[in-house]
């Protein structure tokens, strides 16, 4: 079990670090967003995202161990990529579904993440452990789940101000 | 919805390159692999993704437009990431569930966007591209699942196959 611990330890701190990341990047979408809706989601995100920086504080506590971060090259990816997608559709309609794209590759990475980490958590018999990272898994999904409503929305109203732009 | 329309090409582009990028990481990773329930899901999840390409050309022609790969930072940074945790965990018994966290990033950077991708093909009002992307969507999370149940197998053989490692 040792070598499991190991690899949890690191997942760990590669989620520490893009949770770090992500708080930086945030700010950016929700500026750029131009619908009131998903710049509420984005926030209330945002709020939970720093939240969760200290959860894995607590999780790094249950294990005896101190706080570290690794950085992780898959959230500098889809980082990158949301930059270049916010930019390219700046002055297009199309900005918030752009954005709203940006933030749920950004959501299912943290849900595969956090999948797996409380899945070992629960290998490694930490139920401590596994209840916190539970807990983040829930409102990673909860965050996915609201963006999806907004980007298949069914109420004509948001659906013109989120998919097709005021501007349309 | 002209925005909408070449945000969505652009989308496309970018699993058209995803799709061949992961094409060329999977072998790595089912050459890497030590239990062989899990080399057979990657392997059938290779032949899968081959397929998956030549669907994203008939979701191009459904909107009368030449196949176009755009470089994709995400899957660059998600693949590189695979790569390492497979190197750093390579005589490690914990090699296999390595393995499956990296897959299960790949598949969820996917699902995200291919759900993306069906939710614009259907607001632009193209049913035969939604219907593309549902079914390749479906093979994604079903690839997802398959992972997941080796992850988290309640059956000890094979538990202690992937999650614990033959030598533990």
């Amino acid at each position: 079990m040792k070598a499991l611990k190991n690899l949890f330890l690191n997942e760990l701190a590669d989620m520490y670090d893009s949770e770090h990341r992500i708080t930086k990047a945030l700010p950016k979408l929700i500026e750029a967003a131009t619908c009131e809706k998903l710049r509420h989601a984005l926030r209330s995100h945002l709020e939970e995202t720093e939240g969760q920086a200290s959860h894995i504080d607590e999780v790094f506590a249950a294990f005896d161990e101190k706080p570290r971060a690794k950085k992780c090259p898959a959230m500098v990816g889809i980082l990158e990529e949301g930059d270049r997608i916010v930019t390219e559709n700046k002055r297009s309609p199309a900005i918030n579904s752009a954005i709203i794209a940006a933030a749920q590759k950004i959501e299912h990475y943290e849900i595969a993440s956090y999948g797996t980490l409380r899945a070992w958590a629960e290998l490694l018999g930490n139920e401590e452990a596994a209840l916190l990272l539970e807990e983040i898994l829930d409102q990673e999904k909860e965050a996915d789940h609201a963006l999806n409503e907004l980007a298949v929305a069914k109420n004509k109203e948001t659906l013109e101000e989120v998919a097709i732009g005021a501007g349309a």
